[in-house]
């Protein structure tokens, strides 16, 4: 990051105070105000409320509202930083989640990082909420965390970490697949990176059709031969993926591998490995704020599409896109999780938002800033909640 | 309340879908804005406080923002009727901080009325916020859980259902004093109501200087020789009050009583036992909405000044008057707890706003709506923390 950026960004939390404002929508300027939107009115309003628990969503802000929790044990790139250190993520998190998709997001960083007690307070605090984002939670913990809530909410619970950004991956491989004319169900896509995004994107190539992913991870290709020897997410996934049985390194998995996904580390992917994939390789570099390989190198190997998560070239991965419209989405249909079918038509909304005439290798997916962008993802997800 | 408020709430409500907004105070509107607010520049604000926890403090939204928690045990007259039916009233709370005190506040409802359980969740969130706010939690459960959790939080923690009612009686009666001509040591005090608001304003005359104050509730009046037949919290008030060892009813404790003070039943006190008291008596009936006694038969009966919890009366005990202000103070000082020394000042100041030129029998106590109550009562506050 620029030093400019730094001193701006520092400059701009000190003079606000933080990034969020909570503000009546109702007048409370004489008492008559303060009878209808206080006591002795809002008891007419409990009322009806306590004779019908569901009109919550009708009488209250419950079905605007999304918690960002955090317990601040895997923040951006600076790791376990704690609480109070994540609070200007969250702030910032729930910042974006009203600029894009008017959805009212309040942050809740937690003084815990126990699975079991992150749990019971999520789940204790739900009913004030009409849907939950977890946010920079470590793995593996963030696994388990959000699968019991999701089992045990009657809300939506979203790990962003997980599912943001593999969600516009997909997003962007639905865009390239149609450059390089192949079907999804027919390519070869190595993702280089067993965390939790690593992780979340392999299941949602599998979710959309693809037959062939390779997951390699520090220890090499994963490989269910190997899976007594793998932690449980990891011989999870070797189960459901590696059709050809491969093992070895990065370097060996490419071989002739269509789509290349990183979410690891910066400049692990070696330009010479790219000119041994299949033709019109397509490299998403997403490890930041260094990526695997820089898109000049990449290109200049020979690989037809290159997309990183930044805003400097072309085709950002941005997760931007995908949860404001996501939640308004879930949130609009009253949905009680957002299920994988949620997230992959998330995806083809955000690939919709690139008519074909203006796809190119270097605008596969839309800028965070265009027109309608949340408002597509969340009709694609409203109308794909059964 | 009449049907016309209670029609006019439900369809706010309805129309708004609640009463808050949480919106955010800097701009996104393009890439820049976003590298600010949000990656990469965020980063550089997380890891200033991951340095320093205390810079949360002036760059996060914690130092201005308020949670208002409930567990919907005791919610208005409704009783028990759960966290989602509460939180029209959180939402009101939160949307008067805003309006009378620029304090960001938002509703927390909890899915638990365990008081250990509370009590872990609120100590979690707190990194969140620069203080708590308890609401609606049924006595003598919110004794335990305000007590503990004023110990183990290092920011304020206010139970407003116990204090903020207190504190404006107080103030009412600061005033009241003026006008009889008495001093608060020698006044003779009846407290009718052993809960939780009965508890507190009984303490804070106590705080305040009185000496002779008699508190009343369902079995008589409260004896420290009857100790070992009473809950804790009564044993323990027993032991500070009633100086001249009275036994009986309300009748009893009135006799020759200079101030009478209802925090319990609708019509209770009899306009013959008024005559009763001594020359003067001020009463200050808080029942809602229907008082002790309505102010009409309370005057005839020879009452010199009657105070009631409603707005179509003189002299309006509104806890609106306190709490904004209170937490105001207390945010702007970086107090770490609300202690009774505050809260007497608080309602000093409160009583200050009634300069001595206006003080009459029917204006004993501001209006919520007169300028400034809120900074009057914050700067009493900020200049009271040790």
């Amino acid at each position: 990051m620029s030093q400019d950026v730094r001193e701006l960004a520092i400059e701009q939390a000190k003079k606000h105070g933080g990034k969020l404002e909570v503000t009546p929508k109702v007048p409370i300027n004489n008492r008559h105000d303060l009878s209808i939107a206080y006591t002795p009115g809002v008891a007419a309003v409990c009322t009806e409320i306590a004779e019908d628990k569901d009109k919550a969503y009708e009488l209250t802000t419950k079905k605007n509202t999304v918690a960002v929790v955090s317990d601040g044990s895997a923040v951006l790139g600076l790791g376990n930083i704690g609480a109070e250190a994540s609070m200007p993520v969250m702030e910032g998190k729930a910042a974006l989640f009203k600029r894009f998709a008017d959805v009212d997001s309040i942050p809740i960083v937690l003084d815990t990082q126990d699975t079991e007690e992150i749990i019971s307070i999520v789940k204790a605090i739900a009913p004030t909420f009409g849907g939950i984002n977890l946010e920079d939670i470590s793995a593996p913990r963030c696994f388990e965390i959000e699968q019991r809530l999701i089992e045990e909410c009657d809300i939506p619970v979203f790990h962003d970490d997980q599912h943001g950004t593999a969600i516009v991956v997909l997003a962007a491989a639905f865009n390239s697949l149609k450059l390089i004319g192949k079907d999804i169900k027919d390519v070869k896509i190595v993702v280089n990176g067993g965390g939790s995004a690593g992780l979340s994107v392999t299941r949602k190539f599998l979710a959309a059709g693809a037959k062939d992913v390779t997951v390699v991870d520090r220890v090499g290709i994963l490989n269910k031969k190997d899976a007594k020897n793998l932690p449980a997410h990891h011989a999870e996934i070797a189960e459901l993926t590696n059709l050809r049985g491969l093992s070895g390194t990065l370097e060996d998995a490419l071989v002739g591998a269509d789509i290349f996904v990183g979410v690891s580390a910066p400049g692990v992917l070696k330009p010479e490995w790219i000119k041994t994939m299949a033709a019109k390789p397509v490299i998403f570099a997403m490890a930041n704020p260094t990526p695997e390989i820089f898109p000049d190198e990449a290109l200049e190997a020979g690989a037809y599409i290159v997309g990183t998560g930044r805003s400097d070239f072309p085709n950002q991965i941005n997760n931007v896109l995908a949860f404001p419209g996501i939640f308004r989405g879930a949130l609009d249909a009253r949905a009680t999780s957002i299920t994988i079918e949620m997230q992959i038509a998330a995806a083809k909304g955000i690939a919709s938002l690139i008519p074909d005439s203006e796809l190119t290798t270097t605008n596969i997916i839309p800028d965070p800033f265009q027109e309608g962008v949340a408002l597509v993802v969340a009709d694609s997800v409203r109308n794909s909640v059964k």
